[in-house]
Parts: C-alpha cells; sequence; structure tokens
C-alpha cells in the first residue's frame, strides 16, 4: 500500500453551525424563538438564544484556514472563516482535499454537550431546539453527502427520561452516536458510576449506537495552578480521558452494558498501555478490596476495554508504536478539522509517515487503524454509497485539484468571502 | 548478564518510624513534647503529637508480610507488622533477601510531606521535631548501614526561609533529597510555578541534592466522582506525575534552574512517550500562545525533561518496552517496601523477567535502569562502602538465606513479635 492508497475515516471533526440551520426544523411554534446569529457593534457575529448571547462561532474554535500567528481568542465574523467550517459543500470539498473520506462532527454553538440547549431556562423550549439541531444534523448536514458523514447527535441530559427517548428517535432515523460528557460529576450531573444514565446506555445498545465523548468538557476535573496557562490545559487534557476510562471499567458501567460501545474522541492513544498495565496489576494484585476480582470474573479488564472502548488519535507515535498492546482494533484516526490540532490538508502526508515511522507497514493494519475499526465501531458503511476505489486519498484528492489550501489571514478571509457573499447572513 | 548479576537500587521504600526515634535527637528543653506512641483502649498504637493522635503506624502502609486478605483500613500495632519496617537492621536483612543493595526511603508517620509538623500548631516545636527527624534519618536508619541507604529528610513547608536553611543543613550532613509536595497548590501552598519556592530550589541545586515528589499528595487534584471506590484513586494515581511534570516543565522551574533535578517517586514510566509527543507536537504547533517557543528556545522541551527528571516503575512493562522514548538515562526502579504494591521478595525475579520481556538485554542498559541512573542523579554511591562483587542479587541473598519471608497473618506476627519482645515499645 501506499500513502495514496488509504482510506480515511475521521472520526473527530466539528462543524461551526451554519446560521440558516434553524430554517427547516423547528416546528412553526417556536420559529421565532430559534437561536439567532446577530453582529455585534464589533463586528463580531453572536448567537442569541433566549435573549442571551450564548456563544460567538470560534475563537479557537475554527483556525483551520489561518496562519498560526492569528490564533488565539478574539471573536470574529462567519465571513472571517474558512468556508468549510460551516458550509457542507465545502466542507467536502475540504474532505477531498485531504484525501478524507468520511468525518464524524461534533457541534460548536450547541456545545458538544448539548450546554446551550441544557442552559436554557424553558426546558421545553431546549428540547425543541436540541431536536431541531439533531434533525438538521442527520436530514441536511449528513444526508447532503452520503457515505461522507457519520452522524452524531446530542441529548436532553437534564432530563433523562427524554435523553433516552431522543436516542431512540434519532436512533431510528440512522444517526449513529451520541456526544456526550466525559466526566459528568464534573459538570453537577450524576456521575456514570451512580446508575442516573443507565436509561441512556440502555437505549444507545438497543439503538446500537456509540457513546461519543469528547475530552474538554471534563477539564475542570484536573485542579491546574492558579498560574498556569492554556498550555497546561492543552497538553494533559487527555488524561482527563484516563479518569473517563476509569470511571467507566472499574464502576459497573462496561460490565453492566456488555454491548455498550464507547469511543474516547480527541482522547489520544498513547496513554492506553501504560493504563491497561495499571489495571491490570491492579486486578491482580488488590483483591483485597471487593475480596473479588473487583466483578470482573474471568473477563479481565483489559479485555472489557478492549471489548467497549474505541480510542482515536490526530498524532500519536507512540502510541502506534504500542498498537498491539493498546488493541490493533480499538485505535481509530481523527483529523479535528477545523480546530488548531488539525493536521489539515496534510494529513494524509502526517499519518503516512507516522504510520511508516511506528512499524505499521502490515495494510491490514494499516486499514483498521485508518478506517475498519471506525466503520465497525459506529456500524456505519460508506461503501453502501461509494465504491471503494473511488474512496482513496488519492482518488479523492484527484476530484479537488480547484481547492485552495492556502493559509490567509482573517482579514484576507473576510474580504475574499464578502466579495463572494459567503458567510453573510 | 543473569538475575543474580543485576545491582538493585530502589528509590522509593518507605520506614515506619521507631518510637524511640526521638530519643537521641530533640532537645532536652523539647524532649517531653517529641511525639510519642500510646497504645489505644483497641489495642492500636497511636502517634500522639501536641496532645492529638496524629496517625496510626499503619494500615495500608506496612503490608508487607501479611497475606493480601489481610491488607486494608484496619489500625493495629507495630507488634502486628513485619518487623523489617520499622528496625533498621531487620530492614537491611529483608533487603538482602531481595536482592537489594541499597534504597531510599519515605516517611510514614512524618507524613512524606512533613504533613505531622506542618499542622502543629507551634511552629517552633514542628520545626524542632521535623529537624530531629532528619537528624535520625542522616544519623540513624542510614549511619546504621553505610552505603545502604540514600538519605532523605523533609522541610519546614510553612516557611521558605526555615526550608531553605533546612535545605543546607541535611545537604552539609550528607543528605541526598528532600520529599516534598508533587502539587503544593492542592494542599493550600502556593505552586511551583508562582515563584515562591524559588529559594529551596536554588538551596537543592547548591548543595546538589533530588527534589523527589512522591504520588500521594497530590490525590486530590483530580476530582473523582463521589461513588468512586479506592481503585480509582489506586489506577490513576500516576495521573497526578503527569500534572506535576507540566507544572515544572512549562512553569518557568525547570527552566529557571537548569541544574534542578527532580524524582518523580512512584509516578511509573509508561505515561512518559505519551506526554513527550504531546509536549513536542505542542511546542511546534502551539507557538502563537507565547508568540516564541514558550521560552524553551532551541532547547526543545523534550530535552529539558530528560535533563531535570528521573522517573521510576515497580512494574511497567509498556513502559520498558518504549524505554527510549522516555529516554535511557531517565529510568530508574523502586521496590516501594512495605506497601501494598512492592514485589518483595521477589523483586529481582519480577524485574528480570519483566526486562527480558521488553527486550532490555544488552548489560549497560539493565546497569542504568536498576542501579546506574539512581546512583548518578542522587549523586550518591555505594561503592565507596560495599565492593561490587558483594552488591549483586546473588551475593546479598547469600547473606540472607536465614530470612524467613512467608506471609504470616497479622495474629500470627504478633504473637511472634511478642514473644521475642520486637515491636514492644
Amino acid at each position: 500500500m501506499q500513502m495514496e492508497d488509504m482510506i480515511m475515516v475521521s472520526i473527530d471533526d466539528h462543524m461551526v453551525e451554519p446560521p440558516d440551520m434553524w430554517k427547516n426544523h423547528v416546528p412553526a411554534k417556536w420559529a421565532d424563538q430559534a437561536p439567532k446569529l446577530v453582529r455585534n457593534e464589533f463586528g463580531v457575529d453572536e448567537w442569541v438564544f433566549q435573549g442571551e448571547a450564548t456563544s460567538t462561532p470560534f475563537g479557537l474554535s475554527a483556525t483551520v484556514g489561518w496562519p498560526s500567528e492569528e490564533w488565539g481568542y478574539a471573536a470574529g465574523a462567519y465571513t472571517e472563516l474558512r468556508p468549510g467550517c460551516f458550509d457542507v459543500h465545502e466542507r467536502v470539498r475540504d474532505m477531498n482535499a485531504n484525501g478524507v473520506l468520511a468525518s464524524m462532527n461534533f457541534p460548536t454553538m450547541a456545545g458538544w454537550n448539548a450546554r446551550t440547549f441544557a442552559e436554557a431556562d424553558d426546558k421545553e423550549l431546549g428540547l425543541v431546539m436540541l431536536q431541531s439541531y439533531n434533525d438538521w444534523v442527520i436530514d441536511e448536514w449528513c444526508a447532503a453527502y452520503p457515505g461522507r458523514f457519520i452522524p452524531c447527535c446530542l441529548v436532553p441530559m437534564w432530563d433523562i427520561d427524554e435523553t433516552a427517548k431522543e436516542v431512540h428517535r434519532v436512533g431510528k432515523k440512522g444517526c449513529r452516536s451520541i456526544s456526550f460528557l466525559e466526566t459528568p460529576h464534573i459538570k453537577g450531573y450524576p456521575s456514570f458510576l451512580s446508575g442516573h444514565w443507565d436509561p441512556m446506555l440502555e437505549a444507545l445498545c438497543d439503538e446500537n449506537m456509540v457513546l461519543s465523548l469528547h475530552i474538554g468538557a471534563g477539564f475542570e476535573c484536573i485542579a491546574r495552578p492558579p498560574e498556569a496557562g492554556i498550555d497546561h490545559l492543552m497538553v494533559i487534557a487527555c488524561q482527563v480521558s484516563v479518569v473517563t476510562a476509569q470511571d467507566l471499567l472499574f464502576g459497573p458501567t462496561l460490565r453492566a452494558f456488555p454491548d455498550l460501545r464507547v469511543a474516547l474522541s480527541e482522547g489520544g492513544i498513547g496513554w492506553i498501555p501504560f493504563y491497561l498495565d495499571r489495571v491490570e496489576r491492579h486486578y491482580d494484585n488488590q483483591k483485597w478490596i471487593t475480596n473479588s476480582e473487583f466483578g470482573f470474573g474471568p473477563t479481565r479488564p483489559s479485555e472489557v476495554f478492549r471489548r467497549s472502548i474505541l480510542a482515536c488519535f490526530i498524532t500519536d507515535p507512540s502510541g502506534l508504536e504500542a498498537r498491539h498492546r493498546i488493541g490493533i482494533d480499538n485505535i481509530a484516526w481523527e483529523c479535528d478539522y477545523p480546530h488548531t490540532d488539525t493536521t489539515w490538508p496534510e494529513s494524509p502526508e502526517f499519518l503516512w509517515k507516522e504510520l511508516q515511522g511506528a512499524g505499521v507497514t502490515d495494510d491490514g493494519e494499516i486499514n483498521k487503524i485508518t478506517w475498519e475499526n471506525a466503520c465497525r465501531f459506529y456500524d456505519w458503511d460508506p461503501f453502501e454509497h461509494i465504491a471503494k476505489e473511488d474512496a482513496t486519498v488519492g482518488a479523492l484528492r484527484a476530484l479537488a485539484k480547484d481547492v485552495d489550501t492556502t493559509r490567509m489571514s482573517r482579514e484576507e478571509w473576510r474580504k475574499r468571502n464578502e466579495a463572494a457573499g459567503v458567510g453573510v447572513f
């Protein structure tokens, strides 16, 4: 296999929701209460919901087209963004330019754990908008290009019954996953150990869907020094995935729901060999704690982990070297478009070099890591819609020869987009 | 090399301080205010200091001689312990039986961060007792067997000036390290980033001593779910070492003090390859944060890490496989006698098997891991006192043929020790 022959499926990217997303999905009764995009006096686009500005469309969340000197906290307008952030047609062109067949997208304005809707004072309104978001994801964003997007929805986590119902509802519509809090106890919700979420987990199993736990919602899980800059948060972010894995593995969750599948999104993979060594030693050496095998019985904790968990990486050279200690079936790749950590538009080069460097030269192993594990785990088959020979890096890039991947300043983007009427709402 | 030829130096063990430790070191004026061991109505030995019971001698802290079914939280008496926990002569016999040449010991009653003295209402009294503890460590415990113990002391962390003075004082007496808080900000002290501790760090550099940061004092750094059992804490404990490394590396500490050497005690090694991958990617990709290389300049963060940090492991098979990604000069071994995680009395078998399994078959690499890195880092030379041929696993074990390593119940230990007058104070 050569780089051009790879098939790349990313299980962690993000869309910046376009302002017209509510148009076709909010019932008439609620239409004028949908979130609205308003450009404020500073030229910043703000989402206004229930009379309050809830978020601006980016900051660090859509830096993909910019030189790194312009990354930062400053809010701005849609016109300053690379259009692939919010326009699905441009997104697919950008995926083609990067050789990426398919992608699962987490939200931006909604909060990748439904924050915007969960914080609504009027919970009925919150639920209506959350369902409208979900319908837009499935029926518009993902449906626009069959075989290119794995649908991922949100749940109304303030109400466990509605949450279970919403899992069933979106499951019936073809959704493959929900995005949820990696450490719910950190956000004031019951923990995974509490049993509170069991109806949701049961619904996910019933619908054969994946629980996707993206890093970020649990940052406060680790108490950083008051002087620590954003570096500390960014570098140690994946340590929270270790905490999540532990909560699920030594809490009852993964044993109570043997069919449950959990993706640790953007959590990296390199921490897993050390973690599995720790749990195996703990299982063997600390049985006094429960006077038993912690309820694992003959199925050792590393087996439960590998049965239930998919981890993914953007760049993770030592994790790839240790792939057999992780589990060759438990590793997927992600692109993280349009965030700062993305390797776009050189993901194939980046990934290929890293695979080669780690000695991943076997075609079977490469395929597992680049697409097979993701498609199996999410039970999602792009080849119902796209022939395999049209799905490779080489084939997709051939479609995208006219895509300009040059980085441009925010100001240049603004001029170009305004002239073309792109990002003007 | 064969297993019997290894030389083993452990940089993390613990002594359970014997009650007569204060006898020779507390100035007469304060003698009656030294901590006293009192057997309470339940037959539990308690350390009483300033009128309060501050700690019992164990619980989980001295399980070495017991079957694992008896491990747990129940407090007890010295007579229930394997005497090697508190008697230096018995300790050396136990080290011989385990083929261990040398050991660095952290405290138990004192708290391995001087907790007992730091919490004293009378700070002058706290300092007197802390200095008495330090003098006992150097002049009795370690001096009893030259070449067998690396002296490690405590500092009066409630007073930074006294802390710096104490580092100098014990350094002049031959101490090689101090034990300190891994995340001081978690215990209400200023963080490593604050600059508050700089006089201590400067003193350590002046005395060519090591800052040893043992896991445990920072457990609260990670917010666990309310239902989580001790498993969670035990399995993810080493994640706090990642936080510590980050605080030191991206805070100014390791760059401000290029001569500072920091040991992450009981922190494991397997997390390091992933962590170094993360910091290297961060250094290359996120320069926007500081508009520079985070102050690292041409010395990359992984180089600073390897220049400054020594990590150690009890059992860590994947870490050993990834030893060259960690740094072959940055890995040391530990025994963790007398805690539950110790591999005593089969540490040579355990370690040898793990080294072989990870492909560590080169004599040079084995020596670095088992003793050379430790001795270089702590600048401590056992061979001033003991010939190398007498320091091997085989040579030491030959001295210890009469040591009975059988596990016995607490009750059996109590009978045996009481009959022999051992542990009766």
